[in-house]
């Protein structure tokens, strides 16, 4: 079934028009008048529509019935990924967007060389937003994942530590496994951090584990910057049962 | 530690003397006699050594232990993968071999868009095979995965049921989990088999069943045909423990 990404002014009880690119879509498509059509808020929440009309610019809509999103995760997964090189940060946003993560979190660490200005983040963090959403439309998910950068290691930490579970993946850590803090306590949201190309440096890692986040190994093998927060999110999913 | 894959014959029992791109590489790290260095037979097996003498286009020696590669998975995992367009096989091939899968194979399905001529594929196997063997190097492996081809999607389900357990993914399969699958039995071997861009076909995924592959789901949203293998790879990889 085709679906739409609305704001939440568009997103009315019983009749909805959209516009803009979601217009050009429907023509794209051909949409005829009575075909179901799937409207999401973005937020999680998603009306099953008929088409009742689709003309130029727009598309109008009426609401049969609302729902929570079915393709949402158990569980709120929040991955925080250290600044990196190239289009990595990209490429993890596509893919933990397909994977189910509820929000993408950038932030820089000590060794992190690519750490961009104030003035182009803010037209990365648009770039990446699109990104979300456009995976986020192709997944078939009802949420789109806010995409977020903070200023500093230590407000990520702080951050991170808002949900009910709170891991850091080094390289180094070897007894502790993401199984192991996986099943102790209950919880509804995980915090999943990892570092740049070079690694955390072992004091960040120190600063990490004392403000309370576990500290995992993600196995025996080393991971790049952008394999390791995806790993660790398809376990975790795998995990709480999605799969 | 610095690694050095080197050929079987190169594999001596006391002393080991690499040459080519394993001298050029000890000539960049400035190694010095006596420091220690891994060297590995690609195929699992590694030797402790010290080096012994550094000179142009060389390097000598002295092998101290012999060892199993301790970083090599409890159970060997073989990643198939439907031909898919640009360059998703190499970026699978090199995120497969990170996570630890023990071989990759492309093979063809119905919906392949894309789909290597003889000739190309040649090439493309010896390219393939070289991603390999840099990812398991940077990756701290013992072992490179090899890279098959394979000509027929027949091919492909007879080889992969050669596994203890094989499993195909389908995203209309909405009962049977990936963790309905991995409870059941015990296994040395596994084979994860994920289909193209367009999906496979259900006459595909029913010949599958009947050859005795399990058909599981990957979860509620629609993976690329790119990301399907890796969320699974480190899916099994976490459920064996690995991790």
């Amino acid at each position: 079934m085709t679906r739409f990404f609305a704001t939440p002014e568009e997103m009315l009880p019983e009749f909805i028009v959209l516009t803009g690119e979601n217009a050009k879509h429907a023509k794209v498509l051909r949409l005829k008048n009575g075909e179901e059509v799937l409207v999401c808020d973005g937020q999680g929440r998603e009306c099953l529509c008929a088409v009742s009309d689709v003309s130029e610019g727009q598309i109008s809509l009426v609401v049969r019935s609302r729902q929570e999103s079915a393709a949402e995760a158990v569980v709120r997964v929040s991955v925080y990924m250290a600044f990196s090189k190239g289009d990595k940060l990209e490429h993890v946003i596509q893919k933990a967007t397909e994977l189910g993560a509820h929000e993408i979190v950038a932030f820089p660490s000590t060794r992190c060389v690519s750490r961009p200005d104030e003035k182009s983040l803010k037209k990365k963090l648009e770039r990446w937003q699109k990104i979300a959403a456009s995976a986020a439309e192709q997944s078939g998910r009802g949420l789109i994942p806010e995409v977020v950068a903070l200023g500093s290691f230590h407000e990520a930490l702080s951050r991170a530590t808002q949900a009910d579970k709170a891991i850091l993946f080094y390289e180094n850590e070897q007894a502790v496994t993401l199984r192991m803090s996986l099943q102790a306590g209950e919880y509804h949201s995980v915090s999943l951090m990892t570092g740049p190309e070079g690694g955390l440096e072992a004091a960040e890692v120190e600063k990490a584990r004392q403000m309370g986040l576990d500290i995992c190994t993600l196995g025996k093998r080393i991971l790049r910057c952008e394999t390791a927060p995806l790993c660790a999110l398809s376990a975790v999913m795998y995990h709480v049962g999605e799969f």
